[in-house]
């Protein structure tokens, strides 16, 4: 059994790796996008691949990184530019020990039509404090978050939320863990294409109320049990579609 | 051939564990989501996996669970916490076998708009009865449907119906065997998805009339013919992904 | 290369077999559903496989049946009980050799909402006749196609046109070669799939006009060289998904 | 790593057969449709497979064709007859060295509704030009272009812009290279789909601004990092669906 919250670097490296080959193999994550764990032996620095599709992803690729988004390896392997969202978010964010930053399809028309993402369903529990879309982007980068102050920013507009979403681009989520995170990603856009279908079917839609999700969150979605349930079985569809991690 | 109930414990509990493979592998369950059996050499007891995902199961994962929900089976693997619908629904249903219990995302939108899922296909012919949907969660649960009392409830709300949705969560589907069960949940799904896709089309939907539904669930759906044949499918497609299996 | 209209029972068995194993790893046939092939050695009879899911059959489950229905081979394998559909339409349109049966989700829409089937893109040329929707079922067969009656009523209701649907339940098209009823079966899907997502964008639909669909058909879908690239490309396909083609 | 723009004939023809496999394995093309490169030794010709499906294409199936469309290669393989398209767009484009044609679905109901295909994602941001809708077909010839004279009228359409639809049928991109092209067919794609979702959820879009797009395009889309890391993630992916590839 994994753990949620690893003790070691290797462990961690291991669950960024993992989590990367999970989200490329459930279709969350395609070239782009990225993950990333707070260092377990120091806080102050986080673990994340260089610049490299999640779906290719080893343990050899996976960079030590700071708070200021310096690389801390010695290597000459090239980091992602957005990992200063990673960098700013951790700082931000010391009760949470994992990010996510990608572009699911599904969520993309929720950040363009002022139609906020809301918990529909038990698995998008989480949600329920709302999901407020980014659109202060800095001139000139993109639309890229690749500067100190953008990734600052970021941090404040994400507030003590768990999910944001980047205006035609994507979305930011924090986590307690790896598999935390990872539930998160993979649910958000489950929930989002529920949500789009539902409203599509009715004007009124009947969301989780706030007790509701609560519970819901801790005993449904990250209790121990179901979250365990669901890293086994991420690890083991990507462990017989890609066979070199088994 | 697969027998459609089987006679011993060692048939019922591969077939538990083949439903299982078999609908993780055409995506209506995931990492969430159960399949139970009543034990054909003791209707008071039923079969089902310890909590592990649908895609994982093999024979040594199932569990045999009293209709209390207590786990009979020397073991400390843990049983899931929904166990409860099982134990409940065939306590309350002497004339079924199986029971489905799973989230998929095509039934949802229904479950949280008011708009009722309605047999459109001959294959959601079983659905003529109504698909009612529930909504009396006991408080503090996670709206996961964990003790005996809820269990009740979940039985009288879906009286003498094959199928109910849960508000925001998923569905529980009964019938008088496994091949018969997985169907179910197999054509709810793809049901529901017809369905909608005809509510945006147009507001005027011909579903079957009550004497056609009758007609076609006895000849098109749970007819020997069709039902072996949609069986020795899935379980050839479940093989071929899933090389353990074979 | 294979030949598009078979000389010999042999390369006529092997088609069946073929366009049944590429229906299936297409997505446009499951469990259910079939087709058919005119005898090239006796224009009477014609040739489909015993009651068995398109994704399993062989050349050794082929049976040789009459225009009545009944199954000439020597025999105690099952045949399907909607051969009556093949053989009405094949005895009624001459000029025909290939005929399919089945339900692929995305067409089913349009059966029960009075939208009809429009030939949106040029591989949808062959629809510019008009779809008509058969809804005059023979009451007690469930749905099913299994008289001799009903056959006849089937193919009138057919006239001379490649397609119609069945109400709640599928389609059934003829064609000249079995490589020529396979690409209907499949653009028939996509172009339902099309042309929903473009009633859903505009109330103006530009379809193609017949002069335009004629030409489209005889030059784009029906052509020598595009047929036999479609042919190649989804045998190819079909080969690599399942290893005992190849 | 592969060189974006080859500079030899062999590198090229590599290339071609890579795009090919890889358009094919992400669903953008299916049977139809083709890519080609301009030769890096002769800017006057270019090379483009002969007549075959994207998904079974090696570097012995590619020609080398002239500015005519004359083939130039000796052989009695037959091209495609669409490639007067890639013959009079990189005679009408010299900057560009690679082209794209082919009819993903998402694009086409964009074809037929006259509802415009906007940037509204980072990805799609080189669409920010607009995508007008060519509608001016040579009669007779079945929506293919396959005449020098249409072929000029396409290039005349297409004017400075990298994408435009050919109403009902699909779409044609340019781009500096065969990594760019890609790309582009891959998220034209997925922007239309994001698109279209958005204009079911809300009727006020947000797309990108032209100041937007243009940065957008240079850092996180063609940029030597995303691209590279784009390209190598695709050819990962191939190699592991299409074992010929490794």
């Amino acid at each position: 059994m994994e753990k949620f919250v690893p003790e070691t670097k290797k462990d961690a490296i291991r669950q960024v790796m993992l989590a990367s080959r999970i989200l490329a193999n459930e279709g969350v994550l395609d070239a782009l996008g990225h993950v990333s764990i707070r260092n377990p032996e120091n806080p102050d620095t986080f673990f994340q691949s260089r610049s490299l599709s999640p779906y290719e992803i080893t343990e050899q690729d996976i960079l030590e990184i700071d708070m200021e988004g310096n690389v801390i390896t010695k290597t000459d392997m090239k980091p992602y530019g957005e990992r200063i969202i990673h960098a700013a978010l951790l700082k931000a964010r010391p009760e949470m020990n994992a990010v996510f930053h990608g572009h699911p399809a599904a969520i993309i028309p929720f950040s363009i039509t002022g139609v906020p993402i809301l918990p529909v369903t038990h698995v998008g529990s989480f949600l329920y404090q709302g999901v407020p879309v980014y659109d202060d982007y800095e001139p000139g980068c993109g639309m890229l978050i690749s500067t100190k102050v953008e990734g600052e920013r970021i941090a404040r507009h994400l507030g003590n939320r768990r999910v944001h979403l980047l205006r035609g681009h994507g979305c930011n989520i924090v986590a307690e863990s790896i598999p935390a995170v990872v539930a998160s990603a993979i649910y958000l856009r489950d929930n989002a294409t529920i949500q789009f279908q539902a409203m599509m079917l009715g004007k009124d839609i009947k969301c989780l109320s706030e007790e509701e999700a609560k519970q819901a969150m801790e005993k449904a979605l990250f209790g121990e049990l179901p979250l365990m349930r669901m890293w086994g079985y991420w690890i083991a569809r990507a462990k017989r579609a890609m066979p070199d991690l088994a």
